[in-house]
């Protein structure tokens, strides 16, 4: 699976080099290419955005290096285009599922949350996607959040990490964890998870997600 | 305002140093501390996890080295000290300004979405809080999304940035932004907004946003 990341700040993109992403990529069961739309701009200051029409407040990102961005990573528009938007439909546990089965690249616009020119979305993008209902700077920590969530459901990204993270594919983990050491400052792990009957613990966990 | 924020992957944050929460930070508005939890470990091999009690796949981070890590940021419990989980209360716009406005420090916890220690957030944390219905590998993310989106509402930060985001503090942008050129590749911009008629383009702003 691939994604095209297109951005103005390409040097936000570190998170997606370390743990589980990092390895995958290295491993070759996801590519993420981040683009930087400033190399589009044919203004020759590079600039990548202006005034809006119409007055008010905020820049807005222009068109064309967003336009010529997309063209360059997917000319013959067969990627699932994305665009990170606080109006977009919201992120959840299945649509990540959904991406990752249906696509095999998918495009991914981050923008100012300031504003984009709607030409840029109206003629390059597919699906607005938001992750909450919360203002951020602008569309990076979402993408990144866009792709951790979905290389999960990717073949060999949790392969890799074997047992590691198993529990989680069924979703969410709701159950009390305790590991090493059994006292600490007193505080012990509950009895039951150091009795050794697999069924005990079992019936405790269950009632602990129950009661979550 | 001040975040330490507490993680097994400090190269990830390298997002909160960009754009208007670097600037934010270098003007002294507010105050962000990554501190590594492995440093805290007394373990000989500085491990920070080990396997659940209980049996089950996945590694639990232990409490000692996040017990440590905490009380080192914050000795007298005056932060509030949030664990970022997909257990949490949903984050949202008004969590945010609350965030913002009620507290001076705030104690951010990262674990491996895999699991911590119940001890851990038992005994150092007051408040569980998610992004979103979606799984992550970890609270890194969720946590940077938290400090950006509560540090707009810090004193300074978006005054920085003066009139450039200014629409955005009332809420979501939510009418169709359009900026030069007027027109692209046939595309032009709606004839309102290049009418010179602030009127006419606040009353076509407010019918787009309601029928956003």
């Amino acid at each position: 699976m691939k994604f095209s990341i297109l951005t103005l700040h390409p040097a936000m993109f570190a998170p997606l080099e370390t743990s589980i992403i990092g390895r995958a990529r290295k491993a070759g069961h996801i590519n993420i290419e981040i683009v930087d739309i400033r190399d589009f701009s044919k203004d020759r200051h590079k600039k990548c955005d202006d005034y809006p029409f119409g007055g008010g407040a905020g820049m807005v990102m222009t068109v064309q290096p967003i336009y010529d961005a997309i063209q360059s990573v997917d000319p013959k528009h067969k990627a699932l285009r994305i665009y990170m938007s606080p109006k977009g439909a919201k992120l959840t546990h299945a649509m990540a599922g959904e991406l990752a089965a249906k696509y095999e690249h998918i495009v991914i616009l981050c923008g100012h949350y300031e504003g984009v020119d709607q030409r840029a979305i109206d003629l390059c993008i597919d699906r607005e996607v938001s992750i909450g209902d919360y203002v951020v700077t602008g569309g990076e920590l979402p993408a990144m959040v866009l792709v951790d969530s979905t290389v999960r459901f990717v073949k060999g990204v949790i392969d890799e990490e074997s047992i590691k993270t198993e529990t989680f594919v069924d979703g969410l983990l709701e159950y009390p964890q305790y590991t090493r050491p059994q006292d600490f400052m007193g505080y012990t792990v509950p009895e039951v998870l150091v009795s050794g009957d697999h069924a005990k613990v079992d019936k405790w966990r269950r009632e602990q997600s129950k009661k979550i």
